[in-house]
């Protein structure tokens, strides 16, 4: 059993057959009548308008959001942990035109109102250095952790005193607002948030996130987004089969159910690693302390994970899972010797 | 019916079928097995060892291609109507960091090795002026027609002469094969390209379209398109359900299956309208010569397609034609009263 | 005697006194007070507020106007002899992220309003077409023609109908004026000129360019481009040396009476070239029929000069000349032998 | 007396003096004589061939550099408080089309093998993550202290352990040579410097800065500077003025007789601070405690400088001053009453 990453499990049934529904001639690009319902479906989901892009990676709606938010001279405040910073190889960086990431420190990836504040202050407002423009946050974070509604609007806040626009990486939004229980809303748009990259693909899904914006300034903000989409080779001629993806997710409940399984199966593997978790579990993603010796005898078992760092590794769960079907990790975890 | 372009055509069963084995747990990004057999199915089919990377737009590969190709400071020569410099919404520029595309005339979209020697001889070898550095070949070129060998041939010894390295664009590479009746080979890198962007969604696909390079340089480019595929975001977490669309056309021969379908649905459309051809038909498109009022008549009878400027349109078959079912637009073409 | 190009000629003597005289120490960078007489010197000089920078090149200051003109996606109409086409090596593609040029011919380097219309015709307002946000014109042409008031006013027109911004490279915009004796503000911001790159370097300056805003959108470009000079290395520490020159230019009349100077030595040729002009001399440069072995019989004489293409040449006349000073090559001019 | 900055003093006479020599008409761009002295002259001062470009400022030698020895996708190793991250308005960003900063601790901004080969670690070779691909270190550092040889060289193993080049940011070169006594060649190549920014107008210049490349690709490295110097409006076309200014430093040796007589006065300063210096004093920078009273005691007595974060203040001094004449201030610090 694989607990590798939530990235690469295949796909869930509704949304292939999503696919083969809309297996049949209509216009190309984003002309056809389901990217015409992105839209809606969002404005829906976010009880607000919303100008939603379909986009293929998870990296290009992080970094078109971000071009979309900052000049090539601004910088963007993020976690040291975060996946723009990390694990994207500099696509926002390709993407702004060589804007600046800031990266800050904070327990879980999380980051504080405090930590930028405090950041802000180091930057002179001269033409010598790089201005902060923009907010980025992951929800749920890179370690797992989901942001309070309040922590959203306290970071809010900070961005709005200081001019800076906030964009969140929701590549697991769905298992955030699943955990918390909250209306997406509140984690979004009500609380300061003006693009969220929605993701699908670890949720279920094929090929196809969503970039959101929200407030006064979405029309402006997609109509750039749609340039760069085309420039940067993401306009896919046959864009319906991603924005089909995407409308099985969030024209009902899908998303919903799939992180609920994800998460649940989560909280089952945490039940067996009382006592070595170095997070709290609040999405899909468990961070457990294990010796080499560990490690190797679950891989022996034959559940599939990556190390994480020195005497720790990383365990995920996904959509195709649940409490029940894990319940083999979870005892084996239990199981473990630690003497 | 619709002739509208091949780019929003259904998926073809076999590709469909591909995506379907390819639905279960693999390891993410390119590390699966079908990530793993692009560059063995290419190097067979080219008859020479050929480094392949999946990209999920012509837009991309095309791009990516020139990035390894062309400095910022470089140019590149290609066609006042190529897709590159029309309908890109400046990709090249982006992906290239700004290098200049020089545009030259030539009929039919084809470039020739005259307009390009006669250019070339415009550029002062001094600091000041943008260094030539790559030709950029459409084939099938935008107006449907397709290169000989020896045509490439002679623009590779231009090429060669002036240091300068050779993109093909073949969004409808199958169809110039399939008319040429060539080997693959002939058209690409015994004729001195270096890259080729390999189509399939306008060929049955949905979404995956292969950027290959060959030569001695393969590997180095290969190792640098890698980087700018994740840099653009464009390298998909589930990058099977893209390698297996490919495999599926080129490990046997759909590709040219398919492409041969859509030419002969073509040619059975020429013989209807002979006269009106403003191009020859060499591969799924035809540039017609029709009044405003014979455009009508022809949609009137439920016949979808654009108009190409004025007292013209273009009409493009696809894989799921034939002959036999664009009969009907062949007649009416033919029945058509230039009184 | 030279007539290579004005770009080579020595300081005058004004200049060269402006600088030893801000030869003592002062704040660094912009914060000097040579440097902050800028705005008001050429808000004097244009009747107009004007928001003014000093750069340090001709190909900056072009650069960095068009970078806030223009976005990465957005296309420049320009003449397709313009220098920031020919000369600049991609300039304004590498500060404008990959902007598209789009050149346009037109007799002795002008841009016409009618070549402009037609060409925006032929721009479809759809993502994949690069849209046109500019037009830039140079004043006087890289032919040595000047623009009447009337002609940037027409092209103002339809900018304005069209969206687009204007610049003006005006790096011989001094001869420009001089020639056409109009106030600065009727060729430029009256006419709807939004940016001027204001030469100095070609009429004696040493190292100085000005870039000028005008209109209500002065303030906001300024501060973009204040931006842009820093993260281009454009800010010198010194720059109150280039302030300095620029101010002993445009404080006074200097400006006209140089360009004046090198005006009336260009008519003085002309004069002497009757019947061998390829344009009409509306500033400081000529062009002139001359065979090779006319052009090596002047050179023999001591004429120093670059050929232009096959039987033609371009004499450059400058600051530090004036009719009675080229009156030698004025008459060898008219003594070649057309037998 | 001023000790803001070294950046704004006044011109020393000999480079005012070379900059009248150079005052005649000459080729544009750098094909004028002094330009084409600069390869030569600074190959005898390193006692090795080398590449020579003139730039005019810190920055673009900076970044021109970095551009050369980095690619977009690619990282730089650095001190978390280099020029290059902190006050260049992300510069090399600009230039290396987005290329990563990667800053790092150290005492008195230097940077250690250390501290490079721990980061090097957490750096996973697969294409998610920005490879390092050069090291830039500043000599003298941004606190005024200098690397041993035998430091540089040992940055320079792991540099060459790691595949990395090498950039040195030299704008107080002079002063880190004229403290340490060494021969430049032992600061820079010998100990695996591929490219150094050395610094003019800080040390009497007015505009113009050296890029040095060394070693077997020094030709290919400055080949690719030129284009980078012309495309980012650097290419000045009276660059006489600029190679003369630099001439005058190095074919004779004022560059080190300009900085023994800063460090000198930064010497005796020294000795009056006893006790107050934050860092040793090896350039021509001090960083002393001072509360705000004894920093506004200094300032009633007519000396001028930056406070440096609280409880602290920078020291500047310069080519014009030396131990005798900033008697003045050493003897004010001494006589500070810390009660």
């Amino acid at each position: 059993m694989y607990f590798f990453s939530d990235n690469a499990t295949p796909i869930c049934p509704e949304v292939m057959a999503a696919i083969a529904a809309a297996d049949h001639e209509d216009h190309g690009y984003d002309g056809d009548a389901w990217s015409a319902r992105l839209d809606g479906a969002f404005s829906a989901l976010f009880e607000t308008p919303v100008r939603a892009l379909w986009l293929s990676t998870g990296t290009a709606a992080n970094s078109i959001a971000l071009a979309t938010l900052c000049p090539p001279y601004g910088g963007v405040l993020c976690h040291e942990e975060a996946h723009i910073v990390v694990d994207e190889c500099g696509a926002p960086g390709f993407f702004t035109h060589g804007a600046t990431l800031m990266p800050l420190p904070g327990a879980g990836a999380k980051l504080t109102p405090e930590a930028v504040t405090e950041r802000l202050k180091t930057i002179r407002p001269d033409v010598h250095q790089v201005p902060a423009r923009a907010i980025s946050i992951t929800n749920a974070t890179e370690y797992g952790l989901g942001y309070a509604p309040d922590e959203v609007a306290a970071l809010g806040e900070v961005a709005k005193a200081h001019g800076l626009s906030v964009h969140m990486d929701g590549a697991r939004f769905a298992n955030a607002v699943a955990h918390r229980g909250c209306a997406p809303a509140d984690l979004t748009w009500r609380a300061g948030v003006d693009a969220l990259s929605f993701g699908c693909v670890k949720n279920g899904g094929m090929i196809g996130e969503a970039l959101l914006f929200f407030g006064a300034q979405a029309d402006a903000r997609a109509a750039e987004a749609t340039r760069w989409r085309k420039r940067s080779g993401h306009l896919m001629s046959k864009g319906r089969y991603l924005a089909a993806q995407i409308l099985a997710m969030v024209e009902g409940d899908l998303w919903l159910r799939n992180a609920r399984a994800a998460n649940g199966a989560a909280q089952a593997l945490a039940e067996g690693a009382t006592g070595r978790l170095m997070h709290p579990v609040e999405a899909n993603e468990l961070f457990v302390r294990l010796t080499a010796a560990q490690a190797a005898q679950l891989r022996a078992q034959g559940f599939g994970f990556y190390d994480w760092g020195e005497g720790a590794a990383r365990l995920v769960t996904n959509w195709s899972q649940d409490a029940a079907s894990v319940a083999p990790l979870a005892q084996a975890l239990k199981a473990l010797d630690d003497g």
